[in-house]
């Protein structure tokens, strides 16, 4: 199973110093990338990945967020993004999703292979990753796949979770946005 | 009872032209104000004045919106309105509450006296302001409250409606925003 | 415009003494039937009669519940009625409609042809039946329809609102209880 | 660590035949304590426990609801338990607490010593009783201590999940209804 890929961040925020995947090695990584200005996610899991945060993140696991802004690039700026973390009381950490120069897509988004926001990522302790999901997971899901991992031991590592899948969005609807096939493209 | 003070509106989106207290006079009118980053009207006040829009109005009935930025001024400028109204599936008009150099308070939240985000007006068929309330109102009085305005007939208007009425939020709320006495002032 | 049908009700709960259309004349009613295992009127309709009741009942509103029971008879007895009706708190008048001997469906819900539960009805202050809604009806709709009904004066009754309306419920759906083909020939 | 004290049901509903403590071991058992008039366990944890059902439940985890009836016996008794398991389409099996002569409180709630309904109960896969929670718990949470106990292996399975907690609710309260002192000691 190949290592999840590096992350290309421009800017953190809740965060004392810049947070990387090998100094979070030894630790269960919640990566969860979004866009301010995506419904599904400042409504659903935005809010859901706070939850993680406050209820299992400890020395066992730690919750990332990725601002992997592909489209409305003038109004999601890091600027506001600021004041967005604020107003929504996000206290866990974000990176911005580092631009690429003509690109709509962001590079860590498009290491990835995101299709679009919400994407969440479960990492495993060894720095592999285990799940990528873009659209809705249940809290129940999330809370059973995480402490999965958490109890994870040595060569006992299943890979039961699956990885890449999809709700099937196209565009923006209630659950998230979706990037178009000109967006991957340009 | 004093007439609704003008509006200051420095820019409109979903309409074809701009509108005005004159413009809507003999129809009841839901004014709207809110912030694009003020998570009780993402969340309560803005899918609430939609659905005033697509079930109530009509020839009698005109739902404003009105974007009364106070804070974070540089997060929620117009592109950013713009991008907000695309993917919040907005279809109701919608001003931008003209800036005051030097303040922050803009200038039509200003006249209007309104202590914060979502804040709702109801103006009558003569342009009385008839209620303005800050905070959260249920759908049901809402509905109740239009439709009184809507079949008042001449004389008979009572002035039975509650103005400038307020939840009491301090800073932001899960309900909404307050205006800070610093903001006021500036 | 026929009246609407008179009430036949075996028992009253929440009420001093049994109610009828005619000692109601004058006021605007909210006639709202319900099965106590419906699961669509346990999570919606009864507590929207009980926010009618609270938000807008008066002198002018008056809102009295009717358990329609035409299905699981031997289940939703007045005794299990009268325990749920103390523990979902519900304060406003409610009415057992009387069972015909050897038929599934009861003699209110029969005499006013309603499909199955929730059924609104909206009768008028003289008496006439103006709205019949099967299924479920936004908080807003029904505010405004009801203080549309308030505010009408004698002659200018106009006859806007739709009578016997469904949402096309079959059996039990999330938003309702269907009367079978079966139950109702019963 | 204690034993999980065994159940006394009188009569069960969705299962082929009884089932018992000796007969899961082996599996992580979610045993969910309810009443059919209790508004919390309707709204939330009766269909928290079918999510747990449909989500997590396999050879590893078995989910068991017992209707534990301490108030309005007459309203709720096993036939109008069946009807509620019907319409609120409750696929888990579900077992009726055996009533004790004379008692309000059934024989299974008072050998746990349940302080009222919803309580969630997990059972290990050795029979221990693991943790006992009276109200609402998240279904983070849920699923995360779930996988927990599901990941235990043999000597390493650590206490640390917390037995016997609430939400100190007192009555019926949306999140449940407490045993009143006189309930528990008649």
């Amino acid at each position: 199973m190949a290592p999840a890929p590096p992350w290309h961040v421009s800017a953190w925020f809740n965060a004392p110093q810049p947070l990387s995947l090998e100094g979070l090695r030894g630790r269960v990584i919640v990566l969860h990338a979004f866009q301010m200005l995506c419904p599904g996610c400042v409504s659903h899991s935005v809010p859901q990945a706070e939850r993680v945060h406050r209820l299992l993140a400890a020395d066992d696991v730690a919750v990332v967020g990725l601002h992997t802004v592909f489209e409305h690039h003038a109004a999601m700026t890091p600027v506001a993004l600021q004041a967005f973390l604020h107003e929504y009381r996000v206290t866990h950490t974000v990176g911005v999703d580092a631009a690429r120069p003509g690109e709509a897509v962001p590079a860590t988004m498009h290491a990835y292979g995101m299709q679009g926001t919400p994407t969440l990522c479960l990492i495993d302790r060894t720095g592999r990753l285990r799940l990528q999901h873009f659209g809705r997971l249940d809290d129940m899901v999330i809370g059973a796949e995480i402490m999965a991992l958490v109890h994870e031991r040595g060569d006992n590592a299943a890979a039961t979770l699956g990885k890449s899948r999809s709700d099937g969005i196209a565009g923006c609807a209630p659950s998230g946005c979706a990037v178009n096939r000109d967006e991957r493209h340009s």
